[in-house]
């Protein structure tokens, strides 16, 4: 397994206390989640039948303002899985640094992976992978720039995975174009991560394959009666968006207390430089609250956002030690 | 979509009625569900950790009295769909008739699929399919027939997602050895298929290889701690066994009015030949009982076992008519 943030289980193995006592802000899944709700008993034990992923479908293509053929699955990470069976292989090109399961799962599969740092040296790869905005680092592509490196590479994925709360940035309504795929998240903006429930969004050829390659019954229950209840609900999204946007920047003034620098960000999470992450690490996991570090970059701490006053509390306590 | 059971959109296109006005006995599923209790804020809204995993996969061993390794999955099926990838393209045989799945995904991932109908004829055969006990006929293989076979094929799985009533047909135990593969499905015996769990068991190569396909998150948080508390749960698992040997007995007594055979079954269904299968499902639709046919075996109808008394009465009702 790759290094991840949601990892508490290492959190508490290194610095104790249980599992609820943690303030994990090692990811970028919103704290204050979607309201779930009851689940009905049919939920739970049928098979999901083909209408009732339909209307799954239809949230989706609500929610991302799109017409496009649309497929769900088991997280963004489930079309992750698949994308190396999607095309014949070859040169996959990886715009880096970013979130580290392409070239692992690419590379496993038998595919040339290479890593660039400009989103102009993804031209002329059979496949070219771009995370809008990315993580972790917040940065973010402008959609006319992402269009114009269509034609010149085989296949183009974007992973929109913390597009929610940024839909400016989003290249769903073009997804219909041949060659581009977009991967959303369910789990980060609404919080629920633990339902794995993700999209990927295309012309129909390469949809038809995803599904083909997912199963009949790619999510569960759940997932389907969580999601589109989620997905329709415009006044929740709109409201989550604006307080994220505000609160992160929230963030940003509190830290500034501190020798951390903002890197960039997304309204979902933030990335700080300061001369010795592990030891900021420490210092919060003092107050069980954990964070993100790097192997490969030890002046990186990517934190999430704390949910409730007590969660914003007790980080600027620490924070002021 | 191949055909399927457990497609009541389509029972009520047809016959009209509520979702929750029909008895679905066309799929093999257990209709008196594991009891799911409250499912955490964390299980919904954290990523599952790779040590609540690892619990999961205790308790699979656990309830499948093995201490091969295991890696749990969204259903048999996800494991199904990962089969093409486990070994480089060869020939596979498949002990039909049998479940609609393993042929196509096999097809269109490339494989060479041979369909044969006696266990004798897998031999050779680079991946060797069967369900033990078989979807629908209920036919069953010896272990060590099974385990005889073995030696002279590449690889063979064996789909036991119907035999958690059956455990003494189970080669769990057993499953350590090179080159076998079994599949188990959660959701049946539990009654909880929309859930979506199931699990592969096999020697560590091979697991570890599905478990790399599957990604870091393969499941969803509910499914981890709803799975882990039923397949722990061995008194539950004996009182279910039990109930479901008798009733299905009870079944075959019920149906002994009409002109229908026994063709075989397992404790979770019953497979009957008659005059004509489709006739008998449009008399059972009447009363909002959906059931299963074959398009290919239209003497053939699969009863799953009904639930609670008054689904018994529903059914005994308008088998009188």
């Amino acid at each position: 397994m790759h290094e991840h943030g949601g990892n508490l289980d290492l959190a508490q193995q290194r610095f104790g206390g249980r599992v609820e006592d943690w303030i994990d802000l090692s990811t970028g899944i919103n704290r204050l989640s979607y309201p779930v709700g009851e689940v009905s008993m049919r939920a739970w034990s049928a098979l999901p039948s083909r209408s009732e992923i339909e209307t799954l479908h239809q949230a989706a293509q609500h929610a991302y303002r799109t017409s496009a053929p649309v497929v769900a699955m088991g997280g963004a990470q489930a079309a992750i899985q698949l994308l190396p069976q999607l095309a014949p292989r070859g040169q996959a090109r990886i715009l880096t640094p970013t979130y580290n399961e392409y070239a692992p799962v690419l590379s496993a599969a038998g595919w040339e992976v290479e890593e660039v740092s400009e989103l102009d040296a993804l031209a002329g790869a059979a496949l070219a992978i771009v995370v809008n905005p990315n993580n972790p680092d917040g940065r973010c592509y402008a959609p006319k720039d992402l269009l114009a490196l269509l034609p010149r590479v085989g296949r183009l994925v974007i992973d929109e995975s913390f597009a929610d709360a940024v839909p400016h940035l989003s290249l769903t309504s073009e997804a219909l174009r041949p060659g581009l795929l977009i991967l959303r998240s369910f789990g980060k903006f609404y919080g629920l991560a633990g339902l794995r429930l993700g999209f990927a969004l295309g012309d129909a050829t390469d949809i038809v394959k995803l599904a083909a390659m997912s199963g009949p019954w790619p999510v569960s229950g759940a997932a389907i009666a969580i999601g589109r209840r989620a997905l329709l609900d415009d006044a929740w999204a709109e409201a989550t968006s604006a307080r994220l946007a505000r609160e992160s920047v929230g963030l940003d003034a509190m830290v500034q207390s501190q020798d951390w620098r903002l890197v960039g960000g997304t309204p979902l999470f933030r990335l700080y430089e300061m001369p010795d992450a592990l030891a900021a690490q420490e210092k919060l996991a003092g107050a069980q609250i954990w964070s993100r570090i790097f192997a490969r970059k030890p002046n990186w701490l990517r934190l999430g956002l704390p949910g409730s006053e007590t969660e914003w509390s007790r980080l600027a306590e620490v924070l002021a030690r």
